[in-house]
């Protein structure tokens, strides 16, 4: 089950990234499992992992290599293995996966990423690594940026990508981004990955900067069920390739283009995750405007969105307008005089001023709700802000998905 | 479905207490939905009330009427109706409620507490209560507590109660208490009620102490999806007709058998919502131990307690203890040491040290797992503080009950 229509963007390959992919037999036999992007050596990286201290070995050693080498050069992607909750065996197996790759790539290991994706608290087959990462590395990289999206699905039932073209300073970039992940979280733990790259130099701070803040203004901005991952990663490379000039003034106008260009591709990969989310019926936006910071329109925002009682009228098309706004009142915002708060359900005016709309109609409400795709706006008249989250509906198909999950 | 049995107490009348009930025809035709419960002219009343702001018209005015009256002389209670989300001409019918008791009983309106619960938007219909009221007032008040617990259902399955008989200094004193609600929100906004009397005398200050004591170890306890609701409210009634002196010295043994007395019905009744959640088919335990503070304790078993992921883990009878492990991981801890988590479910050592025990078993975790009634202990080993929080499973029962609530 998935909401509208899979991805229509021809995906654009990216000079300085190369791919491979390979059936290692960690999924079902014959499924793609295996990634390799080998990156050219002007390469920058810059990742954003996983808050929950659950993380998994890979994402512990991604922080470590991040940290220790000069450059990176290889990320090795693995589905149907998260490698969380495997302890120090898992820290001992992913280092060595590490060092499989590096040492037929001739790199030091720190120069190489490692990310799992999969069931979790089961020790990675490396037997099944040992036999698969040499032909990987040795293979002539002629995988595309969808072979790679479609190797890191575990139960999304499409892949999602996106790309784009730019042209900044007379100088057109490219830029190009896989994701995985039917939630929040994945019923086995190990969510949601994407990676994105850009042809174009970025300075490493620089990188870092934007990294952060498209994901603030994507991956941080969906919901399906407010769980949080152990293994969720969102990786941004800018390999350099391009004659574009480094971009190392973040007061630059190709600065802005650049992190302009990275959150609109993140923001698409962030809202195809949901539009695969288990179970979904629905793609909802939830808009909270009237807010006195973006923080409190986002706690807001929020509050509605992981709601279970919101979104199992959202899966029964039930514009039951008074769960919406018990999950406003719930939210604890401080001298919040909900007298003030108007709602609309698309374009119909539901509540405002302590009760329900003049003239609104429950066959008004429920037209909009029977649609695929649903804007809840919230306007709280207290400030200035706005913001928006998306989320899914809560339906009999995501019960059955993460109850059968593993029987 | 519920799990377990329904009341097996014997509900002891309460000296000061007398109830009357009718079918004012708020609900269907037929079934009870208004309470009147007369106190004696020496009663105190505490309650606490929901904290969302989206407070419904009776939750407002019994605030204000519990600090402007002398003394309470009665408690007026609707199902079917929760009077929430109705803005002025709600709070005008609220006080309309009290007026009408007031007036047939000839005390101030101000000594009246008015409760509704049940659909939310929708106005009181005034006309079946100025019908209904009087009669009410004048009835003999010969219904029983049961009578009482029956009328104030909306869709729970079966009614809650609780009573019990304590000796203090020689004197035997009477609890008895009524709940309804079938999770920490009705899918009619309007979850939680619940009415405890005793016939002990008590200070108004410590009557508040009781209360707001008693109500964090049990309905601060519970969740069923993490949702509060507009109406909810917990109240105290201390008749005083008991020979018992006046309990006035929170230092005083009276004072804490009393303590111990209203937490254990608070917690029975409870407990006795989870039992009846909606589409409950498992009463869970989660324990969590070696807490730095109570409160992170807390934190780390509601974050267990309400994830989604583990409550549609525990509907399948799945024993995913990487859905548990994901959840202890994002509750945030701080300086959190994860490889000195242990978890068992059940008396089954099942993780530790960072990887799962020695010798579990899948089929040791499912035997547990298949039970009605699960425990799960999640040991953090950095602190002494323990506490348990009580929930249900998340069922496709579940999303049926809230999906076609309305149609």
């Amino acid at each position: 089950m998935a909401v509208g229509e899979g991805i229509s963007d021809l995906l654009l390959p990216v000079a300085g990234v190369q791919i491979s992919t390979a059936c290692a037999g960690i999924k079902a036999v014959g499924r793609p499992d295996l990634v390799l992007m080998a990156l050219g050596e002007h390469s920058q990286v810059a990742a954003v992992f996983t808050k929950n201290t659950f993380a998994a070995a890979p994402v512990k050693l991604c922080k470590q290599h991040l940290q220790a080498a000069s450059a990176t050069r290889y990320l090795i992607i693995n589905s149907g293995n998260a490698n969380a909750g495997t302890g120090r065996q898992g820290d001992r197996d992913a280092t060595a996966t590490c060092a499989l790759v590096a040492g037929q790539a001739e790199v030091d290991k720190t120069q190489v990423l490692p990310f799992s994706t999969g069931v979790i608290g089961e020790l990675l087959p490396m037997e099944k690594l040992i036999a698969a990462v040499p032909a990987l590395v040795q293979a002539p990289h002629e995988a595309s940026w969808l072979d790679a999206g479609k190797a890191i699905m575990t139960t999304d039932t499409r892949p999602k990508a996106a790309s784009q073209r730019v042209t900044i300073n007379g100088q057109s970039i490219t830029l190009t981004g896989i994701a995985k992940g039917a939630g929040m979280i994945k019923p086995d733990m190990a969510t949601m990955l994407s990676f994105v790259a850009t042809d174009a130099a970025i300075a490493p701070a620089l990188l870092h900067q934007i990294v952060a803040a498209a994901t603030d203004h994507s991956f941080h901005r969906i919901t399906v069920d407010g769980d949080t991952s152990t293994n969720d990663a969102n990786v941004l490379i800018a390999t350099g390739e391009s004659p574009l000039p480094l971009i190392d003034d973040s007061d630059s106008e190709a600065y802005q283009q650049m992190l302009m260009a990275v959150k609109a591709i993140m923001l698409s990969l962030a809202q195809q995750i949901i539009r695969d989310a288990e179970g979904a019926t629905k793609f909802v936006e939830v808009r909270v405007g009237g807010a006195v910071t973006p923080a409190e329109a986002r706690r807001v925002a929020f509050s509605v969105a992981e709601s279970p009682l919101v979104k199992t009228a959202l899966s029964a098309s039930d514009a039951n307008w008074g769960r919406i706004l018990m999950a406003v009142g719930k939210a604890g915002l401080v001298d919040f005089d909900c007298s003030q708060v108007a709602l609309k359900l698309g374009d119909i005016n539901v509540f405002s001023a302590g009760q329900v709309a003049a003239g609104y109609t429950e066959s008004q409400g429920a037209a909009v709700m029977a649609e695929e795709e649903i804007c809840i706006a919230i306007e709280l008249n207290r400030g200035d802000y706005s913001e928006s989250v998306w989320t899914s509906d809560l339906s009999h198909k995501y019960v059955s998905i993460n109850a059968d999950y593993r029987t």
